[in-house]
């Protein structure tokens, strides 16, 4: 057996594990169920090194922990908000503070100002419209994009930047229309940063709902708006990334790396962001050693600490690997969803793109019909600067339900399938081995 | 613009409307909340025949009703199932008459007996082995299998052949493991018929996790189960196919016809079979006509009635189209579910597929990348067999999550997605518009 053959019988061999003895689900269930939200630097992110450690230990795999430094935010206790239109009457509306957003120190109160995205919150600001208001950024996804993580991209800036663009311009705090795909009421929170030149404001995230419900306040009127938020930021201190690795039969010394991020916001389960790919990458692991796939390179398998407000486990892993003098050859990341599979994106050289495609045939079988050149993830990309010339795979499952979930309470193990994740879990089982073969 | 670049922005124009202005999510939920599930010869399938009348005359295309005989069979009130294992204790069931079913007549009581499947229930059946029993018929899914529809294919026989089989040897009733993907406790329930040769026994489906329980008593020793149903068929009745068209700028004598079918099963909502195959058809048809896309020939969109026990209003369709003297040309069906769109399955002359497959690289971007031979679907192959040459197109979406909800009160609105709803309608009215103008 050679050739395309014998990949077409292993390929086989792998789905038929994935789909009749799977165990994703299960790990995934726990995850999301025994340990559930995960933010750095909580009790639970500290279970959830314990769980991975364990998990991959029960498998029989070498695993260890790499200590990493990490940020602390906290989100606190009271995290409320108001808003009074141009009649007088008052509303209530569900607010959920953005990652490193400082507080409110007690209740604060100021005129809205709504701003269509960062450019418009600019033009205000340069008029003296800003000073001392709370800012409402109200920028939709554009729903023609068919890739959701585009539409995600284009909106980014309000979220990482909004608050301290405002802050520039003398506002009081910001609130942005939650980036997310439908119109309902869960707030979806996320990643910010202050420049270290302005003043820090509290910026908080509101539903889609509440945004097109205040824009139409907005237009009646003056707006007051109030808020009580008590997040606050401590001391960095130390977290792990849980890595195991199954040693290559021929090129010991090469590593190919795959993983997601095992910490999550702090609402909702973390089941899409990122549980999935933390299982599907345990799982890509699991299978090729049941099966006895043996890899010529050395494959390791990590959970990254922190992507979500930091990234600094990723940073870490590729320090440690430049000072042990480690050789990196190719990476893979799974942080795009438990959804149905459709292919993956590819960074690096020109010839490993073209050998990625020449699996076009024996994965269309199995709905892997996307093998593009593109991003390959948040934590992978940190190797990408030490190892020049690196392949970064980022795997891409169907995007049209991954905004409904991400960064909200609504990011719960039953929105997942079972077979959709355990298809995923094969995927990169198998796009893992072929790229190692025919390297 | 003519060639490519032309057709490349009229799916631009397609999925922008789709995507931006799209209605057939509410009209989704219009049909699932106010009308709801709609079995044949129910009150609810004929307030949904007005209501697809009422809405395709909204939209201002020329609507009618065709007449169309139908079967009528109601699943009654009473609907009871337990077993008693081997130690005595009893345990109550949920099972669901399978469509065509006899009632129990009174509380029915008999030993069971375990076939796997079609063959093993002939081999008991021959060695004397089903007389006066209740048989469960467990034929799991295929896990292995990459599309859930081949799986469920595979256990058609079950359900459909099933009732007949058992009562050739005598068997007092069926039971079946539902045609399922997962482990649940939901039966599902479908089409089932009466060989003319032998003497009707009850037949129900019960859940995956109901199987799985039954199957491990039996294992154990004996079980007897009771059964109380009082499920009917009346006589025949009358409803309608609701039909609408546009007339072709070109070639008016030539129809192309598109649909699913409005009726559903009695349990759930009917959302993914078939209330999204119908709104997706009518909104393919709103988009064509608000974008000011014209096909060459004429475009006519069929809701048929009485797709799941029967298939009559087809057969109506189909007959009137000879009667009449219609000249048909291609015709293209919805009825796989309002997940995310794959492609289109083809079943017509080599050169009709080549032509489909030509449009590989337009149709790429927007996620369309299965393009094969294969089924149309089961009332559009009604016109099979009079217009013999005709294309067939089956739309084809992701069929992960189908088998969870069909025939199913799982079937609900909620668990379609607004945007994968969409993308299908956008889906069908490029493939409409791009064979049209190509053929």
């Amino acid at each position: 057996m050679t050739g395309q053959s014998s990949d077409s019988l292993i390929l086989r061999s792998i789905y038929d594990e994935a789909l009749e003895h799977g165990e994703c689900y299960e790990n995934l269930r726990s995850l999301c169920k025994d340990v559930g939200a995960r933010l750095t630097g909580s009790a639970e992110a500290e279970m959830a090194v314990q769980w991975g450690k364990d998990l991959l230990t029960s498998y029989g795999f070498e695993t260890r922990l790499q200590e990493t430094p990490i940020p602390h935010w906290e989100r606190g206790t009271l995290e409320s908000g108001w808003y009074k239109d141009a009649s007088g009457k008052t509303y209530k509306i569900k607010i959920l503070a953005l990652g490193s957003s400082i507080g409110t120190d007690g209740l604060m109160r100021a005129k809205a100002v709504l701003a269509h995205d960062i450019e418009h919150l600019k033009t205000l600001g340069e008029a003296g419209k800003l000073k001392d208001k709370i800012v409402v950024i109200d920028q939709p996804f554009d729903q023609k994009l068919i890739n959701t993580f585009v539409a995600y991209g284009a909106c980014w800036p309000i979220r990482g930047n909004g608050t301290s663009e405002a802050a520039r311009y003398g506002a009081k705090a910001v609130l942005i229309r939650s980036l997310a795909t439908p119109i309902d009421d869960h707030p979806h929170t996320g990643s910010m940063r202050y420049d270290e030149d302005v003043k820090q404001i509290p910026g908080a995230a509101i539903s889609t709902q509440a945004a097109e419900e205040l824009k139409a306040a907005l237009k009646q009127g003056e707006v007051e708006i109030s808020l009580e938020m008590d997040c606050r930021t401590y001391p960095e201190g130390i977290s792990h990334n849980v890595i195991a690795e199954i040693k290559g039969s021929e090129f010991q010394d090469e590593i190919i790396t795959i993983g997601g991020h095992l910490d999550s916001w702090d609402v909702g389960e973390g089941a899409h962001d990122d549980g999935a790919g933390i299982v599907h990458c345990i799982e890509a692991m699991r299978i090729l050693n049941t099966r006895g796939i043996k890899l010529k390179r050395t494959l390791r398998v990590v959970l990254y600490m922190n992507e979500e407000n930091g990234v600094y486990g990723a940073k870490t892993y590729a320090d440690e690997a430049i000072k042990n003098g480690e050789k990196h050859v190719f990476a893979l990341e799974s942080d795009a969803g438990g959804h149905t599979p459709r292919g993956f994106s590819l960074d690096g050289p020109a010839e490993r793109l073209e050998l990625m495609q020449s699996f076009s045939a024996l994965l269309y079988p199995y709905g892997l019909n996307e093998l593009e050149k593109g991003y390959g993830g948040v934590d992978i990309n940190r190797l990408k600067e030490p190892y020049e010339g690196i392949t970064l795979i980022g795997f891409r499952p169907d995007s049209q339900r991954y905004f409904n979930y991400h960064h909200s309470e609504a990011d719960v193990f039953e929105t997942v399938n079972k077979r959709e994740l355990e298809l995923g879990s094969a995927s990169i089982a198998s796009i893992i081995y072929l790229m190692d073969r025919h390297w």
